[in-house]
């Protein structure tokens, strides 16, 4: 062992409701998602966390190729001359920087910067590809790992080094631009929903949460069960701020030289933390099975001198994965009842039991992991030969209840208030998602952040008139309002 | 434009015979495989060179999960003072270390170093994770970009950034860890073989040309045109050596503690620099089809008002697809002379033209791109209905047909040498893989290289006895020698 740093053991997971943070935090490690390492604010991303990871990579990626997108890699370094070209992206990322200053035995003349995000050392490259509107759209995403200095540590929620993808992409107008970032938007809703079965808000950020140099910030907005909101993804409209400061011209149909529109956009390993917080139980993880890296695992349980289960289950294994499921066989020499325990704490999704009894029937029996023991639905004995229907079936309807879940708890937390104490009380209390009428005024969100701790999550259009909930001033939008992660 | 670097402008490719190195970097800018960055010894991996990494890392991920390993992340920054505990390690590496010395605004009282590789970040986490037999072998790899201080910028050969896989592995036997570590080389050789269509030489290396804290490095070695070798692979037996330095230990089933043996292997982008200068031709790139981005591209002819080609294109397109050929439909507005000369410089082996003759009679015309115009089946016409089985058919061939060049080549170009002279003469003229029977000392392979600038190559058993031809001294095995990227 290192002396490095201590790693905390887990021996119980603490149940959810009494201490969100503590649970969060054993079923990280118990799990096998990740570990702490001797690098400060940096964990690693274990082969299970890893294989959530991939699933994430997987959907998302065959989302951006479908829509036109390609993939790329930039350097990890950027020169601190570089860097200081967008004001209003300087002052929003230098504080967060690590630099590197030493080059094998060589002092450098400047520093380099690890890229905290890649808008400047991309834009930098656009700037040379780019020559006519015949090169346009560009659309290039990158999956990487970014650095940004902090102090704190959360597994996938505030670590220094994090993996993500960003999207960077290049436009002839501003419309385009526009239409490519809520786009996106809507990709990282239909994952978020339909994938990882999180319901979300989307919507436009307020000025004070806009992305350092963009002109408008569109997120996605998870709701946790402690009541705070956790942001989930975001696409910046970047207007032409960063093709000015980067100098991204192209020559238009019209022969005139014009600087293109840009956008940004991603998703980090963030998500996984949302996933884990929302579906989790006393009991451990609940994956999505469509996130899953083991949708199914069999368990064969042996009597005394009975050891025909281990004949049966391989079988039962090859039917599964020729039909696609991601399935394991737990062949170790344990109890059943301590594999039961291990596979709910990893939250895989179905648990296929073969016993002496699914022997003598040729039967398999299938436990969901969304239900508690003894609950309707919980478990079910069907033929072997039906095996592999009735898991998919299982995935299908696991899949849709941790949605219906998740929304249950959204739409039960998200409080339409009118009423200024109320909207005071419920942002101070973490009710959930705060909807009221805003006036859209830095102003009056500050003040709101400094009584509260809640800020503006998005915002959407208003309709009709009103007066903003929070200061009496004229309405100009509705908001989400959550203290957040 | 930046000003802060010069991007060459590549208008015609040079011939790959006159000057390989002008040619090399003359393919890469111009088949937009690159870009060069304002990071000094950093390149850009644009989308399509982005496209041939991503089938490099399909094809060599599906081999590792299919002998048992899994993908995991660890953290980019390394503690100085952990870099520091195996002193071979640290020897090799430290010259080549960049270094973080401020985060924020904070200057750190430890320096960390990027990863030049990560065998002690990894291993330190082994001592954390590693108690008992029960849980090895631990089988990982990961997928990364790793830093080591270079001055020089040759695209994928040697750049101060790169990406690369690096496997590590955790053993209770010196057997075990030996059987992993060949077990890795030979997916390297059947992958580079295979897929690459790079014929290599596999063995083991010499002490001087050993991983710095090895107890063997095993290699596959590809000749290059102009007779220098390019290492494209390596896999390491690090025996007890790390263990001991980061004190990963295991309580073996006797009970007794011991330290585990350990492996690493990795495969960077380099490979692709093997691909790009053993296939290519005067023309450009000429890419293996199991590589290739783009494996087939339909482009239409249209004379004037015939523009009955675009109708039947998408339909050929269509065909390809659901058929799993990674096709692309070429319907920009340029002559079909410039697109012919487009895609023949980025390597696609296939392409399909479709002329006013094909939508008259329903066929398209299949162009390989491994011939020369003219040349002995370079084109054939078959029914649209047939289009399907007979790329498919010309995948394979073009694939089978560019390995069994790159092996004509290096057989022609292996020198089994007797006679001492002879094999001095060799080596400094760079015929190629200079094959003798080697007496394995270090100051013999030191006077070789310092009189020739060969080195060994990779090493295998010697049959019977003879002396050294370098030296003259009992020879032990049997070495390759060649000067080397």
């Amino acid at each position: 062992m290192s002396e490095l740093f201590t790693q905390p053991v887990v021996k119980e997971i603490p149940p959810k409701g009494d201490d969100l943070s503590a649970w969060y935090t054993a079923v990280c490690l118990r799990a096998e998602l990740v570990s702490y390492s001797p690098v400060r604010g940096c964990v690693v991303l274990r082969p299970y966390g890893f294989g959530l990871w991939e699933n994430v990579q997987r959907e998302l990626d065959a989302r951006f190729k479908a829509t036109g997108h390609e993939n790329a890699y930039f350097p990890l370094l950027i020169p601190e001359s570089l860097l200081m070209k967008e004001a209003a992206h300087v002052e929003g990322f230098a504080p967060e920087v690590a630099w590197v200053t030493q080059g094998g035995n060589e002092e450098l003349t400047e520093r380099l910067a690890i890229r905290p995000t890649s808008e400047v050392i991309i834009g930098t490259m656009y700037a040379q590809w780019i020559e006519s509107y015949r090169d346009l759209p560009v659309l290039i995403n990158q999956w990487c790992n970014v650095l940004r200095w902090e102090k704190a540590t959360r597994p996938f929620l505030r670590t220094m080094e994090f993996l993500w993808q960003e999207g960077h992409t290049a436009h002839a107008s501003a419309a385009d631009a526009r239409e490519e970032t809520l786009r996106i938007l809507d990709i990282y809703r239909d994952f978020s929903e339909n994938v990882a079965a999180l319901p979300v808000y989307a919507g436009v950020k307020s000025e004070g949460e806009r992305f350092p140099g963009a002109e408008e910030t569109y997120s996605i907005e998870a709701l946790m069960p402690d009541g705070k909101a956790l942001q989930s993804g975001t696409s910046h409209d970047l207007g032409q701020n960063f093709a000015k400061a980067y100098d991204i011209t192209f020559a238009d149909r019209d022969r005139t030289i014009k600087h293109v529109y840009t956008t940004s956009w991603g998703v980090s390993w963030r998500m996984l933390g949302a996933v884990i917080m929302a579906h989790g139980d006393d009991r451990g993880l609940r994956l999505p099975p469509k996130l899953a890296p083991v949708q199914a695992v069999i368990v064969p349980i042996l009597k005394a001198g009975d050891r025909r289960a281990l004949e049966l289950a391989p079988k039962v294994l090859a039917s599964l994965q020729s039909g696609g499921v991601r399935a394991r066989l737990d062949e170790r020499d344990q109890s059943p009842g301590w594999k039961y325990a291990e596979w709910e704490i990893r939250g895989v999704p179905v648990r296929v039991e073969i016993g002496p009894r699914d022997v003598e029937h040729q039967t398999v029996t299938i436990v969901r992991r969304d239900k508690r023991k003894g609950e309707e639905g919980a478990s079910r004995t069907v033929p072997t030969g039906a095996a592999l229907e009735a898991v998919r079936e299982t995935l299908e309807d696991v899949q849709v209840s941790l949605f219906s879940q998740a929304r249950e708890f959204l739409t039960s937390h998200t409080f339409v208030v009118g009423e200024k104490s109320e909207f005071f009380e419920r942002c101070r209390n973490r009710s959930g998602m705060v909807d009221i009428p805003w006036c859209k005024r830095p102003e009056c969100e500050a003040f709101v952040k400094a009584e509260t701790s809640a800020t503006t999550r998005n915002l959407r259009a208003l309709e009709g008139t009103a007066t903003c909930v929070a200061c009496g001033e004229p309405a100009r939008v509705r908001a989400y309002f959550a203290q957040s992660y």
